[in-house]
């Protein structure tokens, strides 16, 4: 951030009066111009065949990660709830049609100043097909999943987390929540 | 938003290629300003005497709802997790150290464009102490919890399932997560 969005004078990085961290203020209108985290939001989207759970995830079409898997996920909006941000997410990407269940998992991602929360779901039918944003849309497996072909490790952890979780589902179990930090380590240079 | 923070220009409302939404929209450098839902994230500290819990609740020594008592919580900063966040702004608004437990509560407030988070937390000591943001900063047995004079929707809701899921914990049963969403009814001048 270079300029004041409210004013356009150019803005300097300061700790305001009863703040302990440094914002981007800007000196003629005193606006303190806050950052924070952002949430990505997304459905594990299930269906079973002859008792075996499969996945849909989808082939990226955009960077970051173009090529890679990944269960359907993005930026949650303003005026939307988590449950919608992932309804919304999973048909804008995947054009499926689903149930949304619990939330699943949450997983802090601090050096990209985001949170990402997945929910369970089960497809409601087979009439997906890839957005935008999507090169392929297909379900997997679990035996089958591109482990190393998977975008991102949030999504890697919630897939592992649910088919673990799945084998106790099918023992009498439940599913739980699961929370889990991906730490990046630091480096000199880092700034944020 | 009325100046790109990049190169100062006026921005512009309009759906970007490939979006499906209005953005702020720099029409000299063509950066998108996209704005995001904001995570308020807090602790709901627990203290037990003689087998009755009490929880620390804090007086609001800022706007908005002044004077109006509130669990610790506040805007989740870039570069912490979730449960740093809860950490430090139950340090911060009430001088307590805790240990913190699994998260108990997600609350959507789409109209307002925040996602709150409440965590488990145990006392460790009584030394808490009111931080700049309060007034005072109390303990509150369940019948003692003013009701009327609580500051948000979010926390008066995370107070009841606390106290209801305390009662089923106290017959062997478990916390469990609860998820509520807080709708503001729809009239017709909201922007947003």
């Amino acid at each position: 951030m270079k300029f004041c969005s409210e004013c356009a004078t150019p803005v300097v990085l300061m700790i305001p009066a009863d703040d302990t961290r440094e914002r981007h203020v800007c000196p003629n209108c005193g606006t303190i111009h806050y950052q924070n985290p952002k949430m990505v939001i997304g459905s594990i989207p299930a269906w079973e065949v002859d008792g075996e759970v499969q996945v849909l995830l989808c082939k990226r079409a955009i960077e970051p990660r173009y090529g890679y898997w990944t269960l359907p996920a993005g930026f949650m909006e303003n005026n939307e709830t988590t449950s919608q941000a992932a309804q919304r997410e999973t048909e804008e990407e995947a054009g499926a049609n689903i149930a949304l269940h619990e939330l699943f998992s949450i997983l802090n991602v601090p050096h990209v100043h985001q949170v990402h929360l997945f929910y369970r779901a089960t497809l409601l039918d087979l009439d997906y097909k890839a957005g935008t944003e999507s090169l392929e849309v297909a379900l997997f497996k679990e035996k089958d999943i591109p482990w190393e072909d998977i975008a991102f490790p949030t999504v890697s952890h919630t897939l592992r987390y649910f088919f673990e979780d799945l084998k106790q589902v099918q023992k009498g179990g439940h599913y739980q929540l699961h929370a889990h930090d991906i730490f990046k380590p630091m480096r000199p240079n880092d700034k944020n």
